[in-house]
């Protein structure tokens, strides 16, 4: 931890200040004011962030990342330490707190929780820490020391595999810095029972961000043969099991996650009703095409396809092609539940997307209902972008 | 009802066909080749559209309204009669029996329902007809006939006393045209009781597509205290009552919305936790910041700033200045909910004017949740501007 007397100043260029005074929280590498001091700094160094005279805050910098300021604390000469950590995670804590009954969430949503860079999803007495900017790795004991202390939690897993730390110039690693992990924790979302690998390296055990699109969908679900591809450890599908669909059929390139999906049938009790098939989504539903298959309910939640602006027109091409596969796949007047965690495909563009796609497997269909990610994972004010995840809900005619 | 031997060919202008065969469900009075015949069609008459030597369906033509064709059916000559409105009526039927436990619903929402400018609300046994577009004027009979043999209502206003009808040339009636309504209905929603006045003008008695955003609301709300500005007939505030809100003021400038609101608290067994102040909106949050009153919930709910382009920039000031006095009412650590239903203003517009309005209320903030209408309102495939209602939850520090 760099001591404040030390804290260099980081200047921006000549009418850069404009977003940051705007109450953006970054600030992009062609915006500062690079010489060959900053071009040194160690990445994650704290600093004071100016536009000419005026004094914006705290920063944490990065001269390897294309995001090299981001903003962590008005006042310049704040203490970053346990304490510090502590008053943000309590804030966050609070909201988890008066939105679910159990400990199971996203505590922590990087710069939506003003912890840029820094995800914690909590499990019971689990945590798992994602360290997705050098800041956040350099103040790491502290992050640790403050969660356990506002949290109560005994095991700490520190997940440092996410693709954004490559940005960040950062290596990766996983690893339980606490308590030890000998098992999947089983989580209660929906009314079913997923088990979550921490240690694993299935990300961070189970995507939070879908809750409130698995209720809706399960809550259509009743008596419905469903299929979910790209299921995971079962995200549509045991929900909507655990809501009355009569059958689903969960597809997923990952044995371990596909594992994982099986027990979690199990614990849910809804076994008997639970098939799984591993294979490349695409593959498998093609084959089901080939078959007849027809479902009430078809779940597509991939990976982004889109992870970046340049990636965008052919993200949404792959989009499309879903969307005709699985639109091929559902039963007259059933349903298609297209999902993107995308940031670069907002909600309109993947919505035409979808429908160019629905139009070419010669379907009509009503948008029923869209999406986003469940209130553990809050937006920044001036980044809306954040609001990735959006999931469509569409009924065929 | 127009005979389709009689059937009238309408035309687009040469190359402005390609929206309509993309799957837009409108084409606009600059897009069709008008004549002197043309121009003196009926109101409402039922046309086969052509672009060239293509025929594109049957449209209900209206030489008065700026959407001056609405495709109706793929099939230019299909029967538009009561069979075919039954076939309609029975599709938007199963979806809202799937959705919901009891018959209290909207029913068709226009284009989403493919009954463009038909508007169904449900009140168990009781339906309110919109007719928004000259063609349902004119088959009023056929709608209404189906419509009962469909539901098995046994009561049917027609409430043509919406603002788009003007659009339309269309004038304003409001009667009941089957059974009697001689009291407001109680509608249940969310653990709370409204009251819906079908037959005394306030539009379609209740609004149904805040349900799902009231719920969201409520999970927030037990324990706390609640503002709920424009509240309507209780909206938000009844459903935070019977969600355990500790107390709510409801404010709205009608009286006769403020005493079914009472008489819904009463329903609800709430009325010693529920208090109402009839004044202008604006006029009421000035006072209650003035004596330095909080809340942990404040909502406001108003009718469209922004119902058109052009009024958007004024409506986007509106909803800043809404923000701003909202913000100064929330206690620390509480809840700031507004809501939009302007169609010209897209959720990232209306985020934007938000965030201003709470910074100039020196308050910081991160967005929790973004809501839209309920299932019960699908939209077009081709009009994503149908999802007109935003509904933002924001958590402030």
């Amino acid at each position: 931890m760099t001591e404040i007397a030390d804290r260099p100043t980081v200047k921006l260029r000549p009418g850069k200040g404009r977003r940051l005074a705007e109450g953006a929280p970054w600030a992009f590498a062609d915006e500062i004011a690079m010489d060959r001091r900053t071009r040194g700094l160690a990445p994650g160094t704290l600093v004071r962030i100016v536009d000419g005279d005026a004094v914006l805050g705290l920063a944490a910098f990065n001269p390897e990342s294309k995001i090299a300021a981001r903003l962590i604390d008005m006042d310049a000469e704040a203490v970053i330490g346990e304490d510090w950590f502590a008053a943000r995670l309590s804030h966050a804590l609070a909201l988890r707190e008066r939105l679910f009954d159990a400990p199971f969430y996203r505590l922590v949503h990087a710069e939506g929780d003003a912890l840029p860079g820094l995800v914690i999803d909590r499990f019971g007495d689990a945590v798992v820490i994602q360290p997705n900017a050098a800041w956040v790795d350099r103040l790491l004991p502290e992050v640790e020391a403050a969660l356990v202390a506002v949290t109560g939690c005994t095991r700490v897993v520190v997940n440092a595999t996410a693709r954004v730390r490559k940005l960040e110039g950062l290596d990766e690693t996983l690893e339980v810095v606490r308590g030890t992990i000998d098992a999947p924790i089983p989580v209660g979302m929906n009314g079913a029972t997923y088990l979550a690998d921490l240690a694993g390296g299935q990300k961070t055990g189970l995507f939070y961000d879908q809750r409130p699109n698995h209720a809706f969908v399960a809550g259509l679900a009743g008596g419905m043969r469903v299929l979910d591809v790209f299921t995971h450890v079962g995200g549509f599908a045991l929900a909507a099991l655990a809501a009355g669909a009569s059958e689903a059929l969960a597809v997923d390139s990952s044995a371990p996650a596909l594992e994982l999906a099986e027990g979690g049938a199990r614990l849910s009790g809804v076994s008997d009703r639970f098939a799984t098939r591993r294979a490349d989504a695409f593959a498998a539903m093609e084959a089901l095409v080939a078959e007849g298959a027809r479902f009430d309910v078809v779940v597509c939640d991939p990976p982004a396809f889109a992870p970046s602006k340049t990636a965008l027109p052919q993200g949404l091409r792959a989009y499309e092609r879903l969307a005709r596969l699985g639109a091929g796949l559902v039963a007259p007047g059933g349903w298609l539940v297209l999902c993107s965690c995308s940031h670069a495909a907002d909600p309109e563009s993947f919505h035409r997307a979808n429908a160019r796609g629905i139009g070419r497997a010669d379907r009509n269909a009503q948008l029923v209902h869209s999406g986003r990610a469940g209130p553990d994972h809050p937006s920044h004010m001036a980044l809306p972008e954040t609001s990735y995840l959006k999931a469509m809900v569409y009924r065929l005619g």
